[in-house]
């Protein structure tokens, strides 16, 4: 049995607070094997990843594009700044491979629940890193031994709608890999590699509310993914480039 | 709070047999505004949608695709049969467009747990058509309103790994719609459109055990999103190939 519970009542998140110590004083309990779930925006804000529009100059590229997709040109430019390859610019969407490698919509910066007008919210410098941060703050504030994911909210090539996915993790699982294992028949499972820390992300998701500050949730009834180290993080749920099949 | 319950010690699924009254007598008691989420390959099993690679002969094509990447060429044909566009054919992996609409590996030809040798399991004609006759069927035997969603686990372009996503479902909206919504700073959300039945999906393949004959889990939780009708299905989900930015 799985169970997600929100965490509620965090304040609005800013550059340098702890938030391990908000997410317990919230009234977050992880026990030992439980995954905190926690979004992407409230690390990034708690790392201080945010740009001010009025910050940026853009370049020529960012002005083509802005002018050709409708969009704002420092915003554009901040998205070409976080990417190391633009991969579509059609119909207003900007496809791109992150820094961090991951591939998504705008690079994943977002300008929605910001914490101000004309601020945007980077993806974290090092997702896993800041993911066994917390683990290890979460850890040594509350004696349990949590896993934790951060999670984004990322669009699917052929899918309508967003799913969140790990874009961190420390202390759980990423993938388990049932490949050559047997099924019930005794047959080998062939393509049965499931990306666990991308569902426990799904599931903290349709627990959160995305209005009222709900930026963490703990998932129970995973201990079995939990294991005592860190682990490969999310960046074990990357497809490397040289094995893309839609470029 | 999200609560997902696997129902255990369902018997092997054959074609005719009555799911709704097997999950029940399983011991699955699902109550108004819970979602069931079955798997595909029980949903399509009771439906008699298996074929024996005995009763197939692969057409030229299939004979070319499997010889270029070692597949078996009657298991191609099966794919090629279930495909109205087969995408990419590269390193062993087809990627297709199914007759359901579905971008996925194999069109959802699965011979894992088909429950013979030389036995493959293909998608329900009619996914959502399914989910309504379950949920109609579910409703009668119980007396209860339960949503129900029928997941099959789908890889990802750009990670690694599996997750379960709905390929069909009743009584649960699809998709959440928060774009033009004001977020906690009063600016509007732009891109926050989530899709439900996918995450409910994957949060039921995480209670699920992939061997010992769970097929089926029960979502306590989602009740805001569980509506009286059957509404759009999994067929909202689908990305229409005119929206398609990787062919």
């Amino acid at each position: 049995m799985i169970v997600v519970r929100p965490v509620s009542g965090l304040p609005e998140i800013t550059a340098g607070d702890d938030l391990a110590r908000l997410i317990l004083e919230a009234g977050g309990s992880p026990e030992d094997g439980d995954v905190v779930v926690v979004s992407q925006k409230a690390v990034s804000k708690a790392e201080g990843r945010t740009v001010e529009l009025s910050s940026v100059s853009p370049g020529a590229r960012a002005n083509a594009l802005a002018a050709e997709h409708g969009h704002d040109p420092r915003a554009v430019q901040v998205v070409l700044d976080e990417s190391i390859e633009l991969l579509r610019a059609e119909r207003g969407v900007l496809i791109s491979r992150t820094r961090q490698g991951f591939v998504c919509a705008n690079a994943g910066v977002d300008a929605s629940n910001a914490g101000a007008e004309d601020r945007l919210v980077l993806l974290p410098h090092d997702p896993d890193g800041s993911a066994r941060e917390l683990r290890t703050a979460l850890g040594r504030r509350s004696g349990r031994r949590p896993a934790v994911v951060i999670a984004d909210s990322f669009g699917r090539t052929w899918r309508h709608g967003q799913c969140d996915v790990a874009i961190g993790c420390a202390g759980l699982a990423p993938l388990e890999d049932w490949r050559g294992r047997p099924d019930a028949d005794g047959r080998e499972l062939r393509a049965t590699w499931i990306a666990v820390a991308d569902q426990a992300a799904a599931a903290a998701d349709l627990a959160r509310d995305k209005v009222s500050r709900q930026p963490a949730a703990i998932i129970s009834g995973l201990e079995r993914h939990v294991a005592p180290d860190d682990g490969p993080g999310a960046a074990a749920l990357v497809r490397p480039p040289a094995e893309d099949l839609f470029r």
